[in-house]
């Protein structure tokens, strides 16, 4: 065991999840590989299942049918019977099958694939703390750093919700989204397929070298980004959108963001400048299935941790 | 008058028309932009409106609610009372508004914008042959090639369908898309937008010179690419993807294909060449909004004509 997580903490049962929101073609096709491979999956000490979460979206090409499926997994919402939608019953199967959600759930891990078209990269999604989470992405970050073909994977935070927290990987004691781009809602894109492939080996790997005792015990550091804001498209009295990302922006992402920085373009080519906190990262940069939210990007703080 | 076109064919109303796909928001902002300032729209000699086609499907942010709108105008359907989805009943508003199709529509011209997420750049969409829109793209391309910024226009045929056409523009005299991309589905892509725009303005100045007699006499060339086919996914007997567009050739958009080519790469990592005639040219390659058709790509003919 590494000294870094609990010793108590041992991880044996893990659930690969593809297409928990079904326009998110990149898990799909990575778990339905692994379903027909089950034995590329497989480690030493460890059980591990592949489950696609959300088959009728998938078929109907969508984030959902009736709802948003990975925010249907708060404990009162599993628990009401009378609530029924397509993603409602997906989340009360999926419980039944993984979890239940709480300390007697039968999944150690789950790893959620998720995409972006937003240009993203590789990336290790965590809510709140959880060491055991953190200290494998920072393994996984520095073992695929240290390859011949080196790949960047970033650790992105998001803040735990107060209270009952309704997304997938909850109902596993520790639950990893990975989420990654480009990758347009609706497709494949094949120079990220594989890059993700390999980070799902790597963590695997990683997992099983954990169970098997065999992680390293010299502390790590850790580049964190954890989001801290949003910032919604500029809108008229109709609440109409007046601008467009600025296209100087709309590729970079993961790039510090300082005032006076050009964020916006309208309709009548006006830039309209950044006017926030200097030194915060864009993420989610002009993301499509956040414009019903009406987030244009998403803001995050950059720290280092060592796990 | 062009002694290229019937000289019996004066152009008076013109519709612009955004959002036939609730997702396409490109043609949705630039109809509101024109609806917000009319006068921008206006030439002398005409009667320009502007017409959001599909509100229910922009405020759900998909291509359509109950169906696709650009498939709803066959003079059968338009016909039939007893058809009624949102998109059904939007075709027979939007044709007692700028129609009725047929030879006594109240519409000259219809210019209907759409947006690709694949890299198509700015293409002027014709349907069969029309004289008048040939000549009417060639003249915007010449233009628009000239500019001190020169803008690349193509003109794309779609064959004319054997029977009763079901697209929103067949209800004016004339109707061209207008399609354009790189755009994500439910985004902006401010790097086109402006474009666009000047497209727009750019067919709307042409049409005034037309109805005033004022194009030019001299016979321009002609680039078109006429759709001729297209390919689908490679798939299991389940009929599960097993390939996804090969990265060489997701970016290459009308840039002819030749039998060897890599076309598609499987989940292994094997590339699967092109193994069809030479020198067709992909368009629509990777397009989400196709995946439900089963089409990976389109494959264009290129030819040349004086008009």
């Amino acid at each position: 065991m590494s000294p870094h997580v609990p010793s108590s903490d041992s991880i044996r049962t893990v659930a690969l999840v593809g297409g928990t929101h079904g326009d998110e073609l990149t898990g799909v096709a990575l778990v339905r590989a692994f379903q027909q491979h089950p034995e590329r999956m497989q480690r030493p000490g460890l059980d591990v299942t592949a489950l696609i979460a959300n088959e009728a979206a998938i078929a109907a090409c969508r984030r959902g049918v009736d709802g948003d499926l990975n925010r249907s997994f708060a404990a009162a919402e599993l628990a009401d019977a009378s609530l029924h939608s397509v993603e409602q019953r997906r989340a009360k199967a999926i419980n039944a099958q993984l979890g239940p959600k709480g300390p007697d759930t039968a999944t150690d891990l789950i790893l959620d694939f998720h995409s972006a078209a937003s240009d993203m990269g590789l990336n290790c999604n965590i809510t709140g703390e959880d060491p055991f989470l953190f200290r494998l992405a920072a393994l996984a970050i520095h073992r695929l750093a240290a390859e011949p073909d080196p790949l960047t994977v970033r650790c992105y935070q998001f803040p735990a919700p107060t209270g009952d927290a309704p997304y997938l990987p909850t109902i596993a004691r520790h639950g990893m989204g990975v989420e990654v781009g480009p990758v347009m809602p609706g497709s494949l894109n094949a120079a990220i397929y594989f890059p993700t492939l390999c980070l799902a080996h790597t963590l695997l790997d990683l997992v099983a070298e954990y169970a098997a005792g065999r992680w390293p015990d010299a502390p790590l550091p850790l580049d964190v980004y954890t989001e801290i804001d949003t910032i919604p498209f500029p809108r008229d009295a109709d609440g109409r959108l007046t601008a467009m990302v600025h296209p100087e922006r709309t590729r970079r992402v993961y790039q510090p963001l300082q005032p006076g920085d050009p964020l916006f373009l309208d309709f009548h080519g006006r830039t309209i400048p950044y006017t926030g906190a200097p030194g915060l990262y864009p993420t989610f940069v002009n993301e499509p299935s956040y414009l019903a939210k009406d987030i244009a990007l998403c803001l995050a703080r950059h720290s280092q941790r060592m796990v």
